[in-house]
């Protein structure tokens, strides 16, 4: 069933939606992309200030945030509702004409509700399959799906759903249909040696290398569940995953910038 | 391209969504609903409680919201993100496949901001027209489109959009394929005779009629753009329009409950 037709699945994080003009400017970029696309957002600042706001206290154990029910009401509020939309509004004024989607929409990711070992995350989804059903009929009307990190389980509780591992898990389900090409964009120019220090990004990155800046602690924690997101996608048959800069978004699709990821 | 076949489009009124259990009972008999549908909500109260929470000064005109820039980011917020993914989360998980839709996912509504005559309402949106297509290539997928009141001009501005006129203009845009029913769904049995007793639901408002008591000021204030609504899409071709309590959906659908509105 592999198709040599080209697919980007495009994460963008948090950093970029906090910025409107930066924002602006990635999304003219994505719109101009040729071929067919997907876009996955994270939810960046915003529901942690809305939180704050509304006098909910915000709990963080090893970076992650503890989803309780008003908490998942703010993510829900801000993720699908506001950036969401603001994001499907401004692509379709730039001539790409896109459609906003949680998991839950179509049901097209199944979820379940992380079990409590050592901490409970509270309403945080893990992923058990993407159905691709949905996103190939929307390709057929010309239309880009825009996904925010959100799933529900069988029971139909929503939850709040890591957005990179929401792009790898796709990517990986639309690999049997397409030349999937996979690009997380963050604020940095890809995974850099020092990463005090912006010109020192590594153009192509083993899995062995990984490894090692690993054991060296040579890696920013934070960029560690993103590149074991990155690797597990290549072992699930996407064809290339790139991590780079959101503002050369036009590069890292022709793979002149960022980071390539590869096994060997 | 008439078609014989039925679709339902059923507008959900704001106290029901309001009320955890009402909703519930209100998603059962909705999934129970064979054939082909599409619901359109409101956005209750929910929205007003977060703007006093948030600290937004909410004006209100003859009845209406005006939407200011803050105040359209917590509709986005409520009504897109907060109740449209709830109830689609609730559906799925009572087998009825949904996807939650604005106007501006698919680009599906266009719509433009209402020109300022006597009052700025802001950022609201009047519909110039609906797009079938999406909708129709949804019910191929099996999936229930539900909507939420939201909608994106040109340039990418969302826009705070009457309930009760999206599932008009959906359910005349549909007339062209379907025999399409639409129905009204709120707290009261139908158009009160006696707005204070709740058994003076008449069977069958004509437009004569209806016009007759609007001069009497016999119909409730509140009605008078959800009877205008109804009548147009009347005209619009819709095969039936009925409007009746959110609790009885089963007997608004069969047609022995509620009023039903006709032109003679």
């Amino acid at each position: 069933m592999t198709s040599s037709e080209k697919l980007y699945v495009v994460k963008i994080g948090g950093n970029i939606i906090d910025d409107e003009l930066k924002l602006d400017e990635f999304l003219n970029d994505f719109a101009k992309l040729e071929g067919k696309k997907i876009l996955i957002h994270g939810g960046g600042k915003l529901a942690t200030k809305l939180a704050k706001l509304l006098n909910i206290p915000q709990v963080m154990v090893e970076g992650r945030r503890i989803t309780d029910a008003e908490t998942l009401k703010v993510i829900t509020m801000v993720y699908a509702g506001h950036i969401n939309k603001r994001i499907v509004a401004a692509l379709n004024a730039k001539d790409c004409k896109s459609i906003g989607l949680t998991g839950t929409d179509g049901d097209f990711i199944q979820a379940h509700k992380r079990p409590v070992k050592n901490i409970d995350y509270g309403f945080v989804g893990d992923i058990d399959s993407v159905n691709p059903d949905l996103l190939i009929s929307l390709f057929h009307q010309h239309l880009t799906a825009i996904v925010a990190p959100l799933t529900a389980d069988k029971k139909g509780q929503l939850l709040n759903t890591n957005a990179d591992t929401i792009a790898k898990e796709i990517a990986v389900a639309m690999a049997k249909y397409f030349e999937v090409h996979l690009v997380y964009t963050f604020e940095k120019r890809g995974v850099l040696s020092d990463f005090n220090d912006e010109n020192t990004a590594i153009p192509l990155l083993s899995f062995n290398l990984y490894q090692h800046f690993k054991q060296e602690e040579k890696i920013f924690a934070g960029m560690i569940p993103k590149l074991d997101n990155a690797y597990a996608a290549i072992s699930g048959g996407v064809a290339s995953v790139r991590v780079g800069d959101a503002k050369d978004l036009k590069l890292l699709v022709n793979g002149t910038t960022g980071t390539r990821l590869i096994y060997d």
